[in-house]
């Protein structure tokens, strides 16, 4: 590897993890699986899931289990990457993640992802991912999701008319 | 550009926008002014607000809408950023966001910065910025905001004495 | 300095924060103490807190108030990183923190870590931290911490069955 141009490699596996939680929160598949190695292994079982491997059959899991309707939120945080050659690497990144469960009941989940990565014909893409979790609760905000603009506009007027 | 200088530049961009946040948050707003471009354009018409156009004038905008007194939290995840030339840069980010609409009344807000960025006399500065949601939440906390340190420690010192 | 050699400083204190929050939250005293200069000094008198000299008396102090048990949340954003010499480097990091008060009260802090760093016989370590905060909510959650599995899954599969 050119040394000097390691911080390349750092910043394209930031954006990388940023894509996987972009696209999966707007629900754009396609571009979500070609972040994915073939033959990538999702490994949730210490956080109560499975494992599945296959970038193919893990999309495919996933749109099955969200739906293209519920809304999603994952941030992540907290990086530790380590290039490991020129064309390997790995990280550990914080996770914080809202799933709907229902009308005004939401999951907010904490913890890790410890993935490595893969950088195929000049793309890094995603090649393992293991979940733990430091915890999750379920929470019920007084208005559920995905306000709708004129709701949030109503909202922010009357705070302002009472000065707040 | 020189290559292997290119982390400066995306440390820089980075800290640009953490100072956008703590400013922002800290209502530090003459130190907040100085991290736009004079002409900053400001788009959150997909997320229900308006364009705004001016550093000056988004400044005063926001400074309206906030005031000094209102507490806010913005925290930026997720960075996709590209240095396009040697003064010029894109950037997406992942927003989470708390705002205060009434007492006990917060928004959670997340969604994505989609911004450019330009260096001038040798300072990065945010050229552009348009926002767009994934969702919002009202949340009610059992304590509304700004507890004072002494609710704080008495809290904490009966959760102790609960052996919690 | 060898000047592109300094993203890999970068990375390496952004994984020593990582850490620093992957460690506490997960109750690994032992490495979350090798993390720290001997000499650290942690100032939260800002946040309600106190200050606490040297890494041994720090480390004992946090395990006292949190216990082995308590769960725990600590995820850091919006790095402004700055190496100021071969081995120095200053940083300040956007905090959310959850820290369970009791059955049901969860503590949800926002605020901001000012800190230096060391380097010493290659390794960076955190040498001082201090700690002021924009909010603090006290929230909660429908359903505890720590979930067991098996009502996460039930959660999922009543939401599923609901075709949510």
């Amino acid at each position: 590897m050119d040394e000097s141009a390691g911080w390349r490699e750092v910043t394209a596996i930031t954006a990388l993890k940023a894509r996987y939680c972009r696209y999966l929160d707007t629900k754009r598949w396609a571009e979500w699986r070609a972040l994915f190695t073939d033959g990538f292994v999702s490994d949730t079982s210490a956080a109560g899931g499975q494992v599945v491997t296959g970038a193919d059959a893990f999309v495919a899991y996933i749109r099955a289990t969200l739906g293209d309707g519920r809304p999603t939120v994952h941030q992540v945080h907290n990086p530790e990457l380590e290039l490991t050659s020129a064309t390997t690497a790995t990280g550990v990144w914080a996770l914080h993640d809202v799933v709907r469960l229902g009308p005004g009941f939401d999951l907010h989940g904490y913890g890790h992802y410890h993935e490595t990565y893969e950088k195929q014909g000049g793309t890094w893409r995603i090649a393992t991912s293991a979940l733990t979790r430091v915890r999750e609760d379920i929470r019920t905000p007084l208005v559920a999701v995905r306000l709708t603009p004129r709701l949030r506009d109503a909202g922010a007027a009357l705070a302002r008319r009472r000065g707040l």
